[in-house]
């Protein structure tokens, strides 16, 4: 006698559009144990790509229950998009970095399933491999959020809403500036006419390098050296003020940090 | 009828112990159509785990001419060691990204083979992947220098003094300067007792981007997006001086270089 396997499966609602949303509706549809019930868009060609029409609803009143409902929409409209949900005592979650359980409606039971990496609509992405943060306001909740995280992903983290903020705060470091540390390097190539890729190996060197040493152990170049002759060639090699100015505030940092 | 191969053999001197110098010695006795003919160093212990005692030699004198001999020593002493070599009228490189190549002595012809990657003793690299800048004095001597490259790495780039420095800057910019930014959030995530490691996926996503798109395209985050309300949250969280700093400074630069 088999167990009826849908009795075990996780329903889950899906409410938003873009890059997280349409990353989300990929692999929910391709996860055992899970079943991707419904949609909410305002435009329903926005994922017609991507899953068949009868999941894909455009009015809230439509929604019905399910184990979680998932909001993933810019943050300011977080709040407003949890105000029009039908149901009440459900688990609703948002996918946010920045924001925290009180943003969403009372109505519903709260949560919080961030997936920390940076998903755009042309790359896929392996997403075993993204780190998801949940959160839930009540404990009994938790289990079920994890239990439906691991499906999806081996890298599940309970963060709670401060972690969460100091984990958005570091990414902003190691991923948005040192993205714009690429684009310096990148111009600084440019108007050289040196190929920007001689820096690859490197570059991709530098990021391999914390996973076995900690950065601070790893770091190299003239400032950790306090090899004043080179940090004065470059700066005067640097023509561009704000260069300069960076160039001096991390040379600083970086000695500071590690005297 | 065969030809004698040695005949068409690169020979090979080497001068210095350090990071780059010991992988030099490795990659060299592992090259088809090179000979490492001998390898000058102040102390014989520091190198003998690599190769056989034979070829190492203790002082300048013993040196004899050969193909290319390599300087591969700290910056400020390059000066000093060419001035020992005892020959004349051969081919002598540095291996430095920052020195010109006026800092050779003028007996002998000189050139630069400047290998651009991060070298730790305790971890392999593959050299085939390593780009390797080359340039000399003199036009004839590069198609040497050039072929010597091209059978240790599959990147040879030609690459004179000022283009040299220029990726000099930008490698601190992209390596050093980026590995200080991966501390900060390592501490971050430490001072909140958030595990570093969840960044890992979001910090190898960002340095693989950029091998398909430019930087400037693939940036993100809430400076390029102009979200104050998220860049006042953030820079609130932060209570450390420096780090503000860094945050406001980065940020500014972001929003005048993509406006």
């Amino acid at each position: 006698m088999g167990e009826d396997k849908t009795l075990n499966m996780i329903t889950i609602n899906l409410i938003g559009s873009g890059n997280v949303a349409q990353h989300l509706i990929s692999v929910l549809q391709q996860t055992e144990g899970v079943v991707l019930q419904s949609v909410l868009v305002r435009n329903l060609k926005s994922i017609s790509h991507l899953l068949t029409d009868e999941k894909i609803i455009t009015i809230p009143e439509q929604l019905q229950p399910a184990d979680v409902t998932i909001i993933s929409v810019t943050d300011s409209a977080i709040s407003e998009v949890s105000n029009t949900i039908p149901f009440e005592n459900q688990l609703v979650v948002h996918t946010s970095g920045s924001m925290g359980l009180d943003v969403l409606n009372d109505k519903n039971r709260k949560g919080v399933f961030y997936p920390l990496q940076t998903f755009s609509k042309l790359k896929s992405i392996d997403f075993k491999e993204v780190p998801l943060c949940l959160e839930t306001e009540n404990e009994s909740d938790y289990q079920l959020l994890e239990t439906f995280g691991k499906s999806l992903s081996d890298k599940v983290f309970k963060i709670n809403s401060e972690q969460r903020q100091s984990l958005h705060v570091a990414a902003v470091f190691s991923c948005n500036f040192v993205n714009h540390l690429y684009q310096i390097g990148n111009e600084i190539c440019d108007e050289n006419k040196v190929p920007f890729e001689i820096l690859f190996p490197l570059i991709q060197e530098t990021a391999d390098k914390i996973k076995t040493l900690s950065p601070k152990e790893a770091q190299t170049g003239p400032a950790i050296r306090h090899d004043q002759k080179t940090i004065d060639k470059h700066l005067a090699f640097l023509n561009d003020e704000t260069r300069k100015t960076i160039y001096q505030l991390l040379t600083q940092s970086i000695q500071n940090n590690n005297g």
